[in-house]
């Protein structure tokens, strides 16, 4: 934890409580999700966003669902409980298409769940309820933990005194514990390294201005936002001395799909010679992707970039492209920074065993 | 011109009439600028902006503060009106400070008065003022034939039916005609080519969102908005013929200070192989630079980008960093666009006769 920002997420049985980003800076309200639609929608709208973050929802989402039906039919046995998590499944997987931790985190339970009804023949539904919290509160708990190991590898890498580009939000509300990119800055900050950060304010949506600026400034870091299309000549000026982000899939030849704008700083960073870092939990690797062209990339609606705050900031009909992410090619990657320890190139995350570090 | 979009600038004896674009496109409304600080001030906060379209206003600035002097003093000589325009060129000048076509067009209005003055021994100062409402109008005759020609170089480049992005607006409320960038499109749109364009939004002030998806829109070329981050992954995609864009100043060796975002354009395009044209008028040319390093960047003020309509976007107390261009070196650059023709690497600008189209 880091003083001064709240939880994203806190769960207790039955009930989902999301600190609902859509409203910071300006408002600490939460959503207080009972069912898991209410859960895919919250992630659907961006109420919880990160990809670590959705993927810690989505194992409280299956907690959630199963909670509900038993609230509904106390005498509800395994096999209606079964039900009822494959469809929750397919609600919350289908919630947003991007970030593998979705996907992962609803694996990870399902296992949890296949393996407990294999073994415990006599179990009840709450019995299996029971035994999808304590996994979905590990899953939390193993997230927080990522966070303290990429920091370790973010932090053995950057010099005592720095001035690093961010983009989007890759702290503490985008995940369990301290951040990824952020965790790295907040350790950091924390253990007296003099970092300097200037973040991309991050269109269409501003995480960059309304959260990264928010919670870096809660920690004290010392943090200029900007417009998205300022970071890369900042770069190429030799004002930087490393380009740290966070990821949402990275392909098995290291294609990195992030928020938008994150491209734009790789090209930069690749010209000037910066360190370019990847600060992921190993959840975000997709070995079953070759490349970034077998990533699925979310478009979002044109009222994000129409509209701001229900005011129109376009022409009146204009047309919008509106991607979610790009995809920053594997070669554009000093380093991935993650759990497993800093990984260099050649990437081939389809072959784990080449990728641990020595 | 271009139907169903509205002049500009228009001067009658002692008014500049501005179309003041920060309004756009919610509201078609004008300033009346009756002395050179209205002027001024009009350029500072972008009610006029674009390279050539500033420089445009300066010299019709210099006409308004002729006769602002003479509607207050009638009896005003010769060497009262010098001291009144010398007032006028250092308050004009310094209204905004990196676009070239500004000293440019008043160091044009200037020879003109120095020249007059040296052959009209008897002259008044009414007859000078006749002489620089002359000169205005044929800078302002001289733009319009210069965005002509611009097309024409643009049009010889890029292939009958094309997918264009371009970045902020370089259209006919840029300039004095049919625009730079945009006019290349324009006029090709006119004449049957068949030219989609992707147009990025250009924060913070939205010129993309508000200036060209209007301009496009009212000559019916497609376009679709987009963040600025959206451009160089749709570049690496291989969806992109060609990028073209403005410029608000070029140094000799090519170097193209335009409006922040373009830079990342470039990296994008040079990956891929995409061609880079920056369309620009030779007053956008500035041989006393040798290099970007040479080019004073604006920076503006942080409630540009911590607000929008007078609503926060961002955390409150963010310190911002907010540099109105970016700097695109010149090896980036395919080609310039220019009514000298189209101008190919190397670059050499301080040297003039090498760098005309053969």
């Amino acid at each position: 934890m880091i003083a001064g920002i709240p939880p994203n997420l806190e769960y207790r049985r039955g009930v989902l409580r999301i600190l609902d980003q859509t409203r910071l800076p300006w408002e600490e309200t939460h959503v207080e999700a009972r069912d898991a639609e209410a859960v895919a929608a919250a992630i659907g709208r961006l109420a919880v966003r990160g990809a670590p973050a959705i993927g810690i929802a989505a194992g409280y989402g299956l907690c959630v669902a199963l909670a509900d039906l038993l609230a509904r039919d106390p005498e509800a046995g395994l096999t209606a409980a079964r039900e009822a998590l494959a469809d929750a499944r397919a609600r919350l997987g289908a919630a947003r298409p991007t970030a593998v931790n979705l996907p992962a985190a609803l694996t990870r339970l399902e296992r949890a769940e296949s393996a407990f009804c294999r073994t415990a023949a006599k179990a009840t539904a709450g019995d299996l309820l029971d035994r999808l919290e304590a996994e979905a509160a590990a899953l939390h708990r193993d997230e927080r933990q990522v966070c303290e190991d990429i920091a370790a590898a973010g932090l053995s890498l950057l010099p005592e005194a720095a001035t690093l580009v961010t983009h989007c939000n890759a702290g503490p509300l985008a995940t369990g514990g301290i951040g990824t990119a952020l965790g790295v800055i907040l350790r950091g900050h924390e253990r007296g390294r003099r970092f300097t950060v200037y973040a991309g304010e991050t269109r269409p949506l501003l995480q960059g201005a309304r959260l990264t600026a928010w919670e870096l400034g809660k920690a004290g870091v010392p943090v200029r936002l900007m417009p998205d299309g300022a970071g890369p000549g900042l770069i190429l000026a030799g004002k930087v001395d490393a380009v740290i982000v966070g990821a949402d899939r990275v392909a098995a030849n290291g294609d990195t799909a992030n928020k938008l704008g994150t491209l734009p700083l790789a090209l930069a960073a690749a010209r000037a010679g910066t360190p370019f870092y990847v600060a992921a939990p190993w959840t975000s690797f997709d070995p079953s992707a070759p490349d970034g062209a077998a990533v699925p990339i979310e478009e979002r609606g044109a009222e994000e970039v129409t509209h701001l705050a229900g005011r129109a900031t376009a022409a009146p009909g204009a047309a919008v492209y509106n991607p979610a992410f790009d995809v920053t090619p594997g070669d554009l990657v000093t380093a991935f920074l993650t759990e497993r320890g800093v990984l260099r190139p050649p990437y081939a995350f389809g072959r784990d065993a080449e990728c641990d570090p020595a």
